[in-house]
């Protein structure tokens, strides 16, 4: 076999990167345990013809075919994809378990999810994500969509790299206004969001023109585009902004005369208000409990044609490059059967994103590459079972050990530690003197008994710095 | 959506279920860290070419099409499949990044893999492995194969779930004592390897015709009969049984004057004198350090084929129509590239068929479903900020806490602590008495500090209790 090499769009890590993603993945479970969610995973496949149901992700979906099907063409009932993304499966379980399971079903899921997508700079084919959910039976009040994003601010946070903002908006806001300013066919709503996602791409020249080919008259695209400017985390500047804006351009397209299709809305109307008395809601408490961590942003419309309440972005302060890490919503209905729904709200950590990101630049480290604090050398083959059974007294008081691979030189010993970080080495004893132990950084030396030594506490688990 | 049926062979487990399947990969994991072996994962896919050098498999690989791809049919060399191991992986992952790993490189992996096979009592198409291995470069001392199966019956043991039994056999044995008595052709060896390992199923007497039928005379067949009726885990004993045997066989064939094919070996020759010393160097290292644990079972033939050394099984002592729950052997060459080999010994464990023996007998059950240890009640919502604010500080300290999901009667949100078991209770202060917390189980109640109060040892985490 010749050296294979790397796929593109398969991230690997070598032993240290692996111990990084590992040590964000368990802070992010220990977080989310810390707040009561429940685990759960899911198999990796679904029917395709649920995946399939989300119609823009499509393309982006794995096959499954036995390889003695290779030559069957098309799919049918029985055909299996792999997921995309581990809200699909959620809606599915908590419907195939709805009895058995308790409601509120607050449940995290850190799992690899797979999408068919040319790989580019930070687009995986195989990727980890951590979902935080919280799913509710019939109902679902309105206080998750507070505790969730500020759950997601505690975790990333609790990873050391940075701080993280959450922007926020709300469908109901969006929804409200442009019904304020006579846009109020659903699908034309839609599309106003459409193209408001598109800001920051082609700009508000760009964004009202597209918004003219929508139909809007110019007072009610410039309207849209205020609207999307708006922004701040003080939650009555914040409402009195919007309130104030929907007054004006309400004024302003009655002028005009220009409403297109439909009544126009009143000012004030109850989806605009229910939406601003969430919004506002959602950043009193976020002041409260987590200063400057959430921030209204009247732009993001990324998934606001199918959440129906809070939608959330976050950005990493200063690798804003790297787009939303961690990205959610409110649905009233994430899954339904009969006439039983099961509203959720719930958001998504990129988590192979963000170790991408944290490995390149050097932002976490272990301490060590191997998990032993110590190397039981061997002085000569014939005495390896006195090594090993060293080890087994330290490893019995969970103090992680290796034995030397060969009774080589202790130098080629000490070589073998220091190439893996192990920061003590153990010598049996020997000629008369008793078993020691030597720190390898400083050189120190001292008799140790295996039955009562431990490392000093920096030392006895793998840590991860802050890097450079 | 009607409610979705469980895919035949793709397990999932409830809430619980996921968290005794969790507490046994972090158990599992916890044993190999101890031991210094580095956690590894790789990517789910490999390309199908690799998957199918093994080419016995190659019937259970599934095979990766991008949606828009459905309709192509075959393969070629960019065509991906999923792993249905991981030592494919692992070979692929040592060759490819050889110049940044350490040798010899132990590491453990615990993943997903994925198997095209009928589904069947125990037999899944998606399930989880833990592997267990150490390569070497060029060169891979002995001991590795005492030390890898120890570590292995040493992670099951902490399980909590019974004892365990490592089988062990070894290639070089079997390929010497069969020389002796005149089968030396490899694709004989191979053949009659193939028989012995049908001894459970077929019986003696069936062995003894397909051996026949593959050239054996009946001296030869009652020798590889003889031989794999051998057992013990006395070292003496077992190397003793194996040479008069070898002796006796080699007589009788030679007396016979019917040998195969090939000259007849010298009784004592090098190979099968090779792997007695092995065989009883295992068996001596095991009866000191894990007594009863170990034992020479000559009748282990699965994966002789391919493995040069020790090959292991491992038995669940109670639970043995469960087959083995661990297998493994040495191979002189897991991988190569120009000159260079890499010889390796490693085991891995079957965690789905495992975690479904164990949650269908119910031997391991969560103490709660909930990681919560305390449900901190709401008075009215009003008052939901003073309730989160004491999850908040108990949370601060490591004390996972959820918050009642509304300010319903007391009563209720006792009942939503008690179905999740959640031990207590924290009722915040009102009308002039101070903070409560009540232990649901017993019912007693005392004034308490968000600031200073923590659970009792017993119920600060989910423990797993041994069930009936």
């Amino acid at each position: 076999m010749n050296r294979p090499r790397p796929l593109s769009g398969f991230p690997e890590w070598l032993p240290p990167g692996r111990a990084v993603e590992r040590h964000i993945i368990d802070t992010l479970a220990g977080v989310f345990a810390l707040h009561g969610f429940v685990e759960i995973e899911t198999r990796a496949v679904e029917p395709l013809a649920d995946l399939l149901r989300k119609g823009e992700t499509s393309k982006e979906v794995y096959v499954l075919r036995r390889l003695q099907d290779a030559d069957r063409t098309g799919y049918d009932a029985k055909t299996l994809g792999l997921h995309f993304d581990l809200t699909v499966p959620l809606a599915r379980y908590v419907l195939e378990n709805a009895g058995q399971l308790d409601f509120p079903f607050k449940r995290y899921q850190i799992q690899k999810v797979w999408r068919g997508e040319r790989p580019q700079e930070g687009r995986f084919r195989e990727f980890v994500q951590a979902d935080l959910d919280v799913i509710g039976l019939g109902e679902l009040p309105f206080h998750y969509e507070v505790e969730l994003p500020l759950t997601m601010i505690e975790a990333l946070t609790a990873l050391g790299v940075g701080d993280f903002r959450v922007l926020v908006n709300n469908r109901k806001v969006a929804e409200g206004f442009y019904r304020a300013i006579g846009i109020d066919r659903p699908e034309q709503i839609d599309a106003v969001l459409r193209w408001i996602d598109k800001l920051d791409k082609i700009g508000p020249g760009g964004v009202a023109e597209g918004l003219g080919a929508e139909g809007l008259s110019p007072a009610q695209a410039q309207a849209a585009l205020d609207l999307a400017a708006v922004s701040g985390s003080d939650p009555a500047a914040v409402v009195a902004s919007v309130r104030r804006l929907a007054d004006t351009a309400a004024d302003a397209v009655r002028r005009a005369g220009d409403t297109t299709g439909g009544a126009l809305a009143a000012v004030g109307n109850g989806l605009l208000e229910d939406g601003l008395a969430e919004l506002g809601a959602l950043l009193e408490a976020a002041r409260r409990r987590a200063p400057g961590a959430v921030v209204a942003d009247l732009r993001i419309a990324r998934g606001l044609d199918y959440y129906t309440g809070s939608v959330y972005e976050t950005t990493w302060l200063g690798q804003e490059s790297l787009g939303s890490v961690c990205s959610g919503g409110r649905y009233d209905s994430l899954a339904s059967a009969g006439n039983q729904s099961y509203p959720g709200v719930g958001l998504s950590i990129g988590v192979s994103r963000l170790v991408s990101r944290v490995l390149a630049l050097g932002l976490l480290a272990p301490s060590r590459t191997s998990p032993a604090a110590v190397l039981v050398a061997v002085a000569d083959e014939a005495t390896r079972g006195d090594s090993d059974a060293i080890a087994a007294r330290l490893r019995a008081r969970g103090v992680a050990a290796d034995v030397a691979p060969t009774a080589a030189k202790f130098g080629k010993q000490i070589k073998y530690a220091e190439r893996r970080g192990i920061p003590f080495v153990w010598f049996p004893a020997a000629d008369g003197v008793g078993d020691q132990v030597k720190d390898i950084r400083s050189g120190a030396q001292a008799a140790a008994d295996a039955a009562s030594w431990t490392p000093p506490p920096a030392d006895r688990r793998v840590a991860f710095a802050r890097g450079g």
